[in-house]
């Protein structure tokens, strides 16, 4: 299997794949500081909620060790600008939060080591090998739900590019795929940011799994055409009672799949849930600039001074969610008992990956 | 109100308002012969349901002046491979095929006449008045149904770019603004081809009316935050027992608007039904290359030789539809005897219109 990374540490130093560049250029960006890291997650340089979310713990790293020479006061003040910077980078994903609240108790338990940038390091390399192994474990699960034979559709990037490496939803698909359970992958193009079209077709075409892409407008016809049996997506966000923010287009998909037949499953680590949220209403969603649904790489679509909305992400309420599959197992029809429950229990160790 | 079309006959040539080049710029071509309408039928320069059969109408007129000094048999022997070049340019839109049935009735009955020509220039000319006078009719039967104050969401462009002029479901929207009905009118971008975001846009600007265009995925979203009263759509061709055939996604957002409670309203002239098909599964829906969608404007979007699939139409049940309007008036509910009842009715004359 082809070796797909959206983030690589090496030498004290992040490199990010410049996601916006895919697939027509791998390029390789440096970070030294929060900022910059921050940064690269506004513009989307990385994204996909669990990749965020690293990114961000490496930032501080980063921070921690420019700022250790000059430091003046314990560490929790010092690299508070940094932690609310990163926070400010993208609203709705909360595994960038989670991950920065982790951040904050290592802080505040070395408020004053000088052992605290290694200790952030380390904090960063975890974070980013329980994903991996998260979502492994979530792709087994999640691909015993999948009947042999099955055409699934699929949403954004959720792959290796979203994540630590190997993907949410994609990491079902990658599992249900290596289990010889899928006929076909549709892949819609996710516009505006064309993730499908770009990330997932790149992805799926690495590991030789056989897809299409398709304009998202054209959902309801396959999966009447096609007789789609699983629309399988990621969550950036979900609440104590398994309401689920993602990217925008999700919640039309998981109503189509309704109204088809198709189950509708959404693969997300137990980072990616938001248990003080009690329903998708409280999600915030984040809205970008209009250019980007008028524009496309800064040629206009669209009539000079066209008005645009552009909500980046929408709710998809728990009612039209047949599983939420994580690396502890599956909540079939997810309700906020069901949930509590999921967290509360122990931990199911997959068949396929039983010892 | 400002003036669009997407035609001109004049001088005995026809003149192509190229779209594909909207809204950057307003090119014009010229057409001599049915050979160049059938290509820029296929190449998308006019397109539109309404707007296809009256290009193709021309069409003919121009094919019968070219062959008139020629000419070696019967009109309909002459004029044969004219009307099979046309019928195969696009295959879904049945106005297309109508209005090629009326030219091939002038054919046989002046099947030696050297007026033939001037006969066909008139029949074009008949069914591009015709078809405006029908838009303005439409127009006003499916506004009368919208509440003042309503937000609607429309598809594709069914404006006067796509038709004689005026609009079919842009009508009803332009009829419904000039009434002080609307609130705010979304509109979905349509990939692949962004009529919305092209041509709707284009057309809303002009007349000033406030809207917002989206990406089509997000839909759903702002159905349900923006309480949508009607989802307004054209037709490319219509079933006897109601079944719609229309652009890609049409069948998407007629789901989501029932679930959501949202309206759903088809708005087509009389030339759009096709009685002689029992239901949408008899409609071809053509098929268009895979780079339209995996490439913007020679642009790859998606990795090189990544497979796709590009359904240009896609079929809406009857059951999902709340009114068809056309220029005899109103279809509720529509079923088989319905419109065979419409059809054999007197036309009602909107009360918008009466004299």
């Amino acid at each position: 299997m082809a070796v797909i990374e959206p983030l690589r540490w090496a030498d004290g130093r992040l490199a990010l794949l410049d996601q916006r560049a895919l697939p027509d250029q791998e390029i390789w960006l440096t970070c030294d500081s929060a900022a910059a890291v921050a940064e690269a997650i506004r513009a989307m340089v990385v994204r996909g909620a669990p990749a965020i979310g690293i990114a961000a713990a490496y930032g501080t790293a980063l921070e921690a060790r420019r700022l250790a020479p000059q430091r003046a006061a314990p560490w929790p003040e010092t690299m508070a600008p940094a932690l609310a910077q990163l926070a400010a980078s993208r609203p709705t994903a909360v595994n960038l939060f989670w991950a920065l609240d982790q951040v904050r108790a290592v802080l505040a338990a070395d408020a004053g080591s000088d052992q605290l940038p290694q200790r952030l390091e380390q904090l960063a390399q975890q974070i980013h090998a329980d994903d991996v192994a998260a979502n492994r474990r979530l792709g087994d699960f999640g691909a015993a739900l999948i009947e042999p034979g099955s055409v699934v559709y699929t949403h954004c990037n959720t792959g290796a590019l979203a994540t630590g490496g190997y993907g949410t939803a994609l990491g079902v698909i990658r599992s249900a795929w290596q289990q010889q359970r899928l006929a076909h992958v549709l892949a819609g193009e996710t516009r505006p940011w064309w993730q499908g079209a770009r990330l997932t077709a790149w992805e799926l075409m690495r590991e030789g799994i056989p897809f299409s892409l398709n304009v998202d407008a054209a959902a309801a016809h396959l999966m009447r055409e096609r007789k789609v049996a699983w629309v399988i997506v990621g969550a950036d966000r979900i609440a104590a009672n398994g309401d689920t923010a993602n990217k925008i287009g999700t919640y039309s998909l998981a109503v189509l799949a309704r109204h088809h037949g198709a189950r509708f499953m959404v693969a997300a680590p137990c980072s990616t849930f938001d248990l003080a949220v009690a329903s998708g209403t409280e999600i915030p969603i984040e809205e970008r600039p209009c250019d980007e649904v008028t524009a496309v790489r800064g040629i206009a679509m669209a009539p000079r001074d066209c008005g645009a909305v552009n909500p980046a992400f929408d709710v998809t309420p728990a009612g039209l969610i047949d599983a939420i599959v994580t690396e502890r197992g599956v909540i079939m029809n997810p309700t906020e008992a069901a949930i509590a429950a999921h967290f509360a229990g122990e931990a199911v160790v997959p068949k396929e990956t039983a010892i």
